[in-house]
């Protein structure tokens, strides 16, 4: 049993604001101690790179500024409680500062993280936005990459792959999700997928020192995975396993958890896709093994 | 008598690491729990606004990244511990970013900051680099803005004006000066003086409710100032009350606390400049008082 409903907590401190309260002008904020370990974590993203400014416009580039935060503060099983947000705004750039925290407030609302603080700049040059987001870790401690073992069953939260056809501007961290499996079992190394599935996996491999091997049947291809192999020419699978920014959740636990996870799933949309062994990353095809790249896809198939 | 040495403890702690051990791969970083309030502040510079890539080197700019987000700890007497950088590096510039690296990490070195984490980028627009510095505020509390009183004395750590012709770019944060301050005086409000003195000045009299009397003949003119007016044609005193970027403190104590200030100077550099009253920023010079434009400069002197 958990020893605290974290769920409700996140529920019941939405909008709960954890600053102490200091002037809006004052040099920083200043945030009330826990007692808990603070977990931190930054992303910047630009236009061009992270997103088509011109294409998308600045609310979704807002809202995916802070969803790519609040996915690494998942990955650890941490609750997310505030952020600051500095940004290098176009110059004249007015209406897209302020659409662009629209969507970042938007999005920290949905998960109970307040915004205490930040920097605004005008400059020459194209949109920067640069979110650094804080955490609790759960009592149970925050979850890292290096914890697999051999033995261990290999999840995934949801179906992956494709991303690039527009997924990946509105990713939905998976905070809750990964507090609820955090609650249900012994979670013993978790990632968010946004390298890729394969190139993920082996992330926590090399933190774990141990290998694994994944059942080709059993990855779930998104339905854009399907979709993009129409035009790329490569399988879907391939995209499954090799594209980006699925923000989907990765994780390990033991055989019984697994078992127990696969019984009473504690949410949506989980699929065992392998399991740990004591070295090397595999693909299992149709009753064959072999070597998967970690960049995304294997040798030669 | 302090509670607790402050400066001996940051002195101590230099290298020390505040994070919780975990994989140099993991979605955070993790910060073990302190027991006092967390400090956060963030500050994002870009090539052609806060420093010119090209004339200055990746090295100075970085220093310039990590003292000035020092210099917003040391305005609330906080002790700094930790900080995540992220950059958006030139394409190809590799060599930018580890000399950047550099700077950063020479300043965050000389004030006991570790560098937990960050997010590295390379994109097609010029170098931005965005630093989050946490720090930890003494038993004493934060300093605010919002504490000046009318009767109160107005301090600063040293001589101002004219750092564009290159000091804006070496601040000294001034941390310990900051913690010295806070150890013997009972500090009213403080700000680090990045606006100009007469702009800084005037945050804290805005959250504070009152007003102040700056004495033109106490006001410490830099160097730079006197040069600078030599080929602008303003006053050295319009850029010593007007001119950004000094990053020394501005602080206000009361009169009794002022007096022993001056009598054992717990730092060198101390200036009493005014006094606060009820109402407006006055500028005192040859036996008149008149209005002070918190912009920088007296209308019309």
């Amino acid at each position: 049993m958990p020893e605290f409903d974290y769920i409700a907590w996140l529920r019941s401190r939405t909008p709960a604001d954890p600053r102490v309260p200091v002037g809006p002008g004052d040099d920083c904020a200043v945030l009330a101690p826990s007692g808990r370990p603070l977990l931190v974590t930054t992303d910047l993203l630009t236009d061009g790179t992270d997103f088509i400014l011109s294409e998308v416009g600045p609310r979704a580039a807002g809202r995916k500024a802070m969803a790519v935060n609040l996915s690494d503060v998942a990955a650890m099983a941490g609750v997310p409680t505030a952020a600051v947000v500095a940004v290098a705004l176009p110059r004249g750039g007015r209406a897209v500062g302020e659409e662009l925290y629209v969507g970042i407030r938007e999005v920290a609302d949905e998960f109970g993280v307040a915004v205490v603080g930040g920097d605004t700049n005008s400059w020459d040059g194209a949109l920067v936005v640069a979110v650094t987001l804080f955490g609790e870790a759960t009592p149970r401690g925050p979850v890292l990459r290096s914890g697999a073992r051999p033995g261990d069953w290999v999840f995934v939260t949801g179906p992956v792959g494709g991303s690039i056809r527009g997924r990946h501007l509105t990713p939905t961290p998976r905070v809750r999700e990964a507090l609820r499996l955090h609650e249900a079992a012994d979670l013993h190394a978790m990632i968010d997928i946004s390298d890729g599935l394969a190139a993920d996996l082996n992330h926590i491999l090399e933190e774990s020192r141990c290998g694994a091997v994944l059942d080709a049947a059993a990855v779930p291809v998104h339905a854009d995975a399907v979709e993009l192999a129409r035009t790329t020419g490569k399988p879907p699978l391939a995209h499954a396993l090799g594209d980006g920014e699925d923000f989907e959740l990765l994780f390990t636990v033991s055989a019984a958890d697994g078992e127990r996870l696969l019984r009473e799933p504690p949410v949506a949309g989980l699929v065992k896709v392998g399991e740990c062994v004591d070295a090397g990353l595999w693909l299992e095809e149709g009753g064959t093994r072999r070597p998967l790249a970690p960049a995304g896809w294997v040798h030669e198939l």
